[in-house]
């Protein structure tokens, strides 16, 4: 690899997540030599502005990749698995915020707090993890040093913000239909949201756990390298605009103590702690919005089970349930020269794209 | 007892529990002789409506309190332990919608779908449960038929009626604030809960419980009358106006199949279900807003252990979780004649009092 800093597109550059990543980009200070801002054909020609400069949208193409050294991409799963061929005969990264090769043998999912070194081992793609799962993980790694773990029981409270842009909006005009004595429609979400909550609508597997909640538990298991990691999660959209909370319930192998675990977690790079008992104040979605750590508290021994512990956390779910948690990786792949595979990629379009396939 | 229906008392009859009250008592065609609207000296004087007929708000005093049979109260604890023995003095029933005498080893505290026969033990107050406990247990108590319980993990999904009607007016004035770019002011709550949440804010106990997570362990050892029931909780005020949900993993003795207890479910009374997994379609809190029954769904077997269940419930706060709970107990106090406590009452104020404080 050459030290000319690389050319790095965002493909779905409009997207609530795409916007994010082109401000952290900026906020960063990024060491690129050029940003190509790449998306649907039907959100090309649209003009944002990176470091105080207007630069166009263009539709993707294998004629745009050309050149790229590292693609950001948050525009579905299948858009990813259509061009992340393109991208390897191209020579360029891909860091994917779909799901489409998350569970991939192949590719290495990363939070970087947590198992960036896996990132070395790329065939030219790296998975971003789901944001439920990227802000759980930054909580459990580090108290799986105190004890193994042995089974989580997870409920969340997702924003809208992880349907997309378009789902931020209808809740905020759904509210105001709410608020005007109107009939709120829905035309995003499944249901109307304002006011409203209800289970992620993510299709559901035989034993009745949605996708959401199943990436939940297969990728704690690859991201922990704990195959048999026990784990059940009930996963909810509610009310808020951006930032997503989960009401965590651990069970150790071993008991561990309040006190060990707030100061693990203390030291955890990317947690900030927030777990006031005195004054009753602990993590807030309005807390973390627009902001990069996980915050968590009310850490408290299990009253139901002598090695239980149960936390409570929020994050920014465009931020580091997304954005900002690919980026981190961009970022190490850059200060590691880990752009390029280890060794001579094998990667051509059609050996690739079996593999490519979850 | 004399066959005449009572003269009854709703205590705290301006607040929306105590609307409520008046509401089902109309709806339900409640059989009393005389209806007596009682409140606070500030609510004093307003007019509310019963079966078309105009009525005055009178202040809460001895005097207004003679004549009484039965008062259904919810105008919080202090306000009960102060009269209790004042309606005890006169003979008059309390069923009370306040913590004050929940755990008070003399008090029934009442599911009527659960223990009703409780009740005719009273003497002289019989309590209406927490709203989260009561939505809870109308699961948990038919599941119990299927195996022994062992252990319980609830999250909540508590809307601002819990806090009160002026909780309600408030989430709506602060969202009306975000959605026109003003900085939310909260008066009632703890925090603006427009678009936001956060974790229930009654007092932490030293192990970082919160009252309202120890009430629903508290409770429900007393009610399905089993000490050693393990619960943890975890309850989160969420921007929803007047129903609960609860996400709750349940862990039995002995393994429980899906399909034993969505049946179990489907018959117990006071439950529906709505359980459509071809059309993912589960309880929302829209879906039992101003409604009686539980709605309960997405009943799964828990993938992190072969003993668990996984289900979602929701319930009106103010309805079963509060108002319609206490009526259903005062229905069955007058059909089982059970009005006055089964003995002599022993009552009186200055003996009383010390034994009603919690």
């Amino acid at each position: 690899m050459s030290t000319r800093p690389p050319t790095v597109a965002v493909l779905g550059a409009t997207g609530a997540v795409g916007r994010e990543l082109i401000l952290l980009l900026e906020q960063r200070d990024f060491p690129l030599d050029r940003l190509k801002l790449l998306a649907s054909p039907r959100s090309a020609g649209c003009r944002l502005v990176f470091r105080g400069e207007g630069l166009t949208v263009e539709a993707v193409s294998g004629e745009a990749l050309a050149g790229v050294d590292l693609v950001l991409a948050s525009a579905g799963g299948s858009i990813s698995r259509r061009w992340a061929p393109v991208m390897g005969a191209h020579g360029a990264l891909l860091i994917d915020n779909s799901s489409a090769f998350r569970l991939d043998p192949q590719v290495p999912l990363v939070v970087p707090e947590v198992n960036l070194a896996t990132a070395s081992r790329h065939q030219g793609v790296v998975a971003n993890p789901n944001c439920t799962t990227i802000l759980l993980l930054l909580a459990l790694a580090p108290l799986r040093r105190l004890a193994p773990l042995r089974r989580v029981v997870v409920s969340t409270y997702q924003s809208a913000s992880g349907a997309g842009a378009q789902a931020m909006a209808e809740l905020e005009t759904t509210s105001r239909d709410v608020l005007q004595g109107r009939q709120p429609r829905n035309h995003v979400l499944p249901h109307p949201l304002a006011f409203n909550l209800f289970l992620h609508n993510s299709p559901l597997d035989r034993n009745g756990y949605c996708e959401e909640e199943l990436k939940m538990l297969r990728e704690s298991r690859k991201i922990l390298a704990q195959p048999d990691l026990r784990l059940s999660a009930t996963c909810v959209r509610v009310p808020v605009l951006r930032a997503h909370a989960e009401a965590v319930n651990i069970e150790f192998d071993a008991p561990v103590s309040v006190d060990a675990a707030r100061q693990v977690l203390a030291e955890a790079p990317g947690v900030t702690i927030i777990d006031d008992w005195a004054n009753n104040r602990f993590p807030m979605p309005s807390d973390v919005t627009g902001k990069d750590p996980v915050a968590v508290g009310r850490i408290r021994q299990d009253s139901s089970h002598s090695n239980g512990l149960e936390l409570w956390l929020c994050g920014d779910q465009i931020r580091k349930g997304a954005a900002l948690n690919a980026v981190q990786i961009a970022e190490a792949m850059v200060r590691h020269g880990w752009l390029k595979p280890p060794s001579p990629s094998p990667r051509h379009p059609d050996q690739d794209a079996p593999v490519l396939q979850p």
